[in-house]
């Protein structure tokens, strides 16, 4: 029998499931003042209390306005203060203002979210379409992509305060067991299946599943170090036009680089702050906060190359599940294993484009990935701050070339 | 006898102004959450928690720590963050990030007011030396100076709110009984005595006291008020070239100025955003946060032109007490009467220049004034929301000309 | 018998392929005065003086003086004047203020061109090893390059002037025979060979020739029209959000775009601005100056995509040497026939990346296409300003998504 | 008898002045080509033919066009493209873009003018109205004003060319005397008489003469020299924020100045660019290219201040003929004499607002002052650039505080 609503047991997994993100978000932000709250230090930033408006309104926009009956938004301006960019849902407040608004307060939003998580406790207790119970699951992705998101953002809060204060106490994640080889690991190249083809969650723009032709490659077991980030520091790669692109070269110019991003050359040495605060740079972790045209002048500079994503994607979908390390959420990355999953995002030689046969979803929803696919640069894998069970190796992540307050790191390549 | 030291009645007098003045602070910032405080909206707007710290920074650096023996510091990292523009006292938080800093938050910093409060209150309780009384003095007045910004700075802030929040209930402030005559108050000119002489607090820019020459001239005895300009913009005073200096037209066109600050037209016509929220703009009431530019242009459009400040000056000292109303403190400027002191900022035709034979304070209070006397006009009197009793007919208050977030009108001069 | 230089054949064809273009250089700059081969109306524009030095210095550079025995630099300050990229060899005048450089005037660079030429041929007149002769060969292909954006620039810089002044009077040119289909082409798909593998010159971005996988699609036999586009406009494309990218709808809304470059509305309607001067817009003709990112709004409209770059060249090389056109130079583009080559560069939906096992060549040529590998799109095609002879079906064009001053125009593809 | 004409001899007079100050442009541009005529390198900065063909609008939209019956103006364009900043007269083109503008080139601008001159000796052939009359001598000084810009501009054209070439070869200037007493003028304060009153001709802005009331006071006879400014440099002038005005150090901070404008500091010592090439500082002659934010910073370093204008002019008035040395033009700024009127400008502690009671003439030309008396500060005296007979002691003339590329210096003032 075919049924067009979920299941009641698939509906109690969501709501626990719901129940479990939501508060995750929350336990995010309980370190937080309302003065660390309320702030934007540059445009890409979103202040830690907007995350937790806009991810409620995402719900309330999208799951209960259309689908619940009777429901009433909790404040009609709300609207128009937490849309991010969906053009088809009306105006927006304008991103680079979102530090501007003091209120509603972080109480007010507190206030907001309960509402809106009864209004949906309430709705779930009913028969749900299948159609609303995968915009229901987009909503929770999407409020894990703002978790990650706000760890980012808030970083970049604290570390541009001159006191340096730290988010949590260091977190004294168990090191990794160091990976048994550094090595690099073949593949024959041919014709590869890239691309998401289950049921299970995922978005948009891992699909259409495809075929990819491929050259004989390999890729690195490990990832970069900070360690070796030194080696080419001090052999003048910040220096040396020939190792950048053109416009790479233009922003180490203009931006006066001279290392990764939250790196500062003291006394002592390079440290780099954390969400933990301040400490010493480890070689032996993994290399984050680089810009695509620094992890790409890297690779020249050590003969290497960038991986393509269905390079990364063959290479990763072939290593066992501890390799990937999808599940260790930490603070900050940690040496040792292999690593494509848990701790930093890496770096691809792919443009961010649509799949062969790519839709986007109907609606305003269809907004999410699509209009995004010119200008960046692919990322794979997940990184230390990417919430447990958020990340695989289909996922796409994408940012400009020059960012670096993502937690962005890289894995070689070279040609077979 | 003379003594170098104040007596002990001057310094329980002192002290009692101190907490006074010290008490208004907390009292302007208690309407306003820990998010409302930490913001800054523009380069010119500092945050109130900014304000609130600095104006403490500024009795910890200029009076405990070279004054009182033993003292020490709150916070070494304070010194950094909370000097405003003080180049001898050394390097400094750049002013644009302001609203880039969450601690310290506003807990701390209260906790820092009531430090420094209680270091000053032992200080001043034993022998204080007449010139470090006089530092004192000036950090009173610094603060008052603050109080006015903090309330200029958070109308900004809760102005560029879309949900334009009030910061406080409407006063219902009693309207000042309508001027006996609106009319025009003639000089005969001549040489006039300009400046302040006398013992009393004044800042240094307000001496040396001199000799100026007027021609005979005319000043209107009540200000321009909402009414007048609403006529002005129906005349397409913002429309006509003509009328505006070549620096105040281009203003105009880059900023898009149809209005004074804060005005907005809507289906009603014309509100304006007061600390008590919006309201439909009264005709009656002075015209407030006009640029220069517009006072300027405003003033050719009626066939009148600005006073200079020795001309506002001479005619201000000549009306009695009522028509001064220094002591009239409100949220929003009132109708009626005088207005010299007490309802806003009239601006000159005067350029902020120093007097002849200006010589700055020795020291880094000597960057107080003087370092900011060239591209700003001078205002003169004093509006609704300046602490009562701050300010005098020699007062000479400044700001650039494209100006409109201080609480700025103007008043009508002719030549005779 | 193997050598290592080239025959006496070979050189005499070699030298009178350069005194074309070299000459064609020339015949273009003919019809501009000193003042117009002099000024830059944008920073992507370089003046028609610089491009006639530029291209001067290049064979100076990379061939007189490291391989013509005892040859001296005309003047030494040249090599810094004009050199446009080449990190590798040395510092150079900062591109956005070509515009600032009066001297050398037109005369002297006549005057270094001519000394250049001199000693080019001197130079040929003997041996040349292969490797220096396909130096010079790249510079030739080079100044080709130069020579298409001569009138790139010199168009806008003319468009820029109210005058709107013609380069040249109209070319009558013959109009092409009307396509015999407006159809599509199909294409079955599967692994086609990609990229140059032959001998003939070719840039180095073109190779290596390599295997793409391509799923069933379809491409347009002819071109999208301004015709179409005028649909587009009147449809409301520039209105709708949904349609753009979100990077391009920034652009849409920043520089207030509603048609194309250099197209004017005007009571009569829709007028283009032309090399030889302005005239209404011809329904028939290819839509010219379009950006990507309304190439890439246009064919979503279209309910179709942008073809990638294999795609295009799948396609391309298998229609006849009539259906290319590459051989049709023109002030302008014109209406009719299949235009692969000849009349206006095809934006593609593939971001410029370089091909598997891609190597620049070694030494500061090798900056010549690699180091722009990021952030620009690839076009495809050739246009009517395109040298004869210089453009072929494996040609990779690349610019900015926003860019709209070249010929840029687009096909339109859809997955079959 | 009051005749509303002038008379025969003031005519032939007036001619005859038309046709020197008419040849004087065209001799300043003669050594110039026509690519140095065409760039503008920075937005204060207008292109040699700009110049040319804007003087000559000047005459043809006030002169001809309202008072020669049956005049057709050359070219209905022109009014749009060299109308300068007169918003009566219409709309025009946007200055920063002056420079983009290659037609009209220099052959149809010399046309341009030779049109005009013929047009003009017709009109001053026959009854000229003594207001008309007076427009053109307004014209003529008006035309000499931008003799003195032409070369400012064309100096800054020059010099920003890495081949640093000379506008004309050094003129061999006579030394003048030197000062006899290097020493101060005292001059006991007072009411004194300031600005013109007389019939010849004057600027609008340097009435009403009407009285100033002085205190004591004393001028330095001579101008501050190089060799004062290089003392001011090795003794950290530039490095020390308490000389300097909080906007000066700004400046000094925003665009690393180090020196004034032109110099150069090279393994030989400091070098200045003159319009007659690069050479060595000459610690003898006045410095020059200083802003005002620079010469104020230096009267405080050296214990002294800037002169008000009207102190300037009191002292000014009262010298010798030969102190005046208002006839004395030169390339550059000589050592020796007085020096008042006849090499530097000198900034004044004045900011440039109107005399009292100061009305701008009706139409179009009372735009040519008054729209500028905010945000600048005047100079007094005169350069060696200026024409000869253009300046006087009562001549205002004003710039930015910022601004350096034109020929200012100072004059030190103490009180006495």
């Amino acid at each position: 029998m075919t049924t067009t609503t979920t299941s009641v047991a698939a509906r109690s997994d969501q709501r626990a499931r719901f129940h479990d993100v939501r508060a995750f978000t929350e336990r995010l932000a309980q370190p937080l003042s309302a003065e660390d709250q309320t702030v934007q230090t540059m445009p890409d930033v979103s202040p830690t209390k907007w995350h937790r408006a806009h991810t409620t309104w995402f719900f309330e926009t999208f799951v209960l306005s259309p689908h619940a009956e009777g429901y009433e938004v909790v404040d009609p301006a709300y609207g128009y203060l937490f849309n991010s960019y969906y053009e088809g849902v009306g105006p927006r407040h304008a991103r680079p203002r979102r530090g501007h608004l003091t209120r509603p307060g972080v109480a007010e939003i507190a206030a907001y979210r309960r509402a809106v998580d009864e209004a949906m406790d309430a709705f779930m207790d009913g028969d749900v379409a299948r159609d609303v119970a995968a915009l229901v699951e987009l909503g929770l992705n999407h409020e894990q992509q703002h978790q990650e998101l706000l760890l980012m953002d808030i970083k970049h809060v604290l570390a541009t305060n001159p006191l340096r204060p730290a988010y949590a106490p260091d977190d004294q994640a168990t090191p990794r067991p160091a990976a048994p080889d550094d090595d690099w690991i073949g593949h024959p190249g041919g014709v590869v299946r890239t691309g998401h083809g289950g049921d299970a969650f995922h978005y948009d723009n891992e699909g259409p599943r495809h075929d990819e032709l491929l050259a004989p490659f390999a890729l690195r077991s490990t990832l970069v170090t900070a360690g070796d980030w030194l080696e080419f520091i001090e052999d003048g790669g910040y220096r040396q036009p020939a190792l950048w692109m053109s416009d790479g070269w233009a922003a180490v110019q203009a931006d006066e680089w001279e290392a990764p991003g939250y790196w500062t050359l003291g006394s002592d040495g390079w440290s780099i702050h954390t969400l933990c605060g301040p400490r010493a740079v480890d070689p032996a972790e993994p290399v984050v906060h680089a810009s695509w045209y620094e992890a790409d002048a890297f690779a020249r500079w050590a003969g290497c190359r960038l991986p393509t994503e269905a390079e990364w994607e063959a290479v990763a979908t072939s290593r066992g599940d501890d390799a990937l390390g999808v599940d260790s959420w930490a603070l900050h990355p940690r040496a040792g294993g292999e690593q494509w999953c848990g701790e930093v995002w890496q770096w691809t030689a792919s443009a961010y484009t649509p799949y062969p046969g790519f839709q986007p979803a109907a609606g305003a929803v269809g907004e999410y990935n699509g209009k995004f696919m010119v200008n960046q640069q692919v990322l794979r894998g997940g990184a230390c701050v990417t919430p447990s069970g958020h990340t695989r190796p289909t996922y796409r992540n994408f940012f400009y070339p020059a960012s670096r307050w993502a937690f962005s790191g890289l894995r070689l390549a070279v040609d077979a």
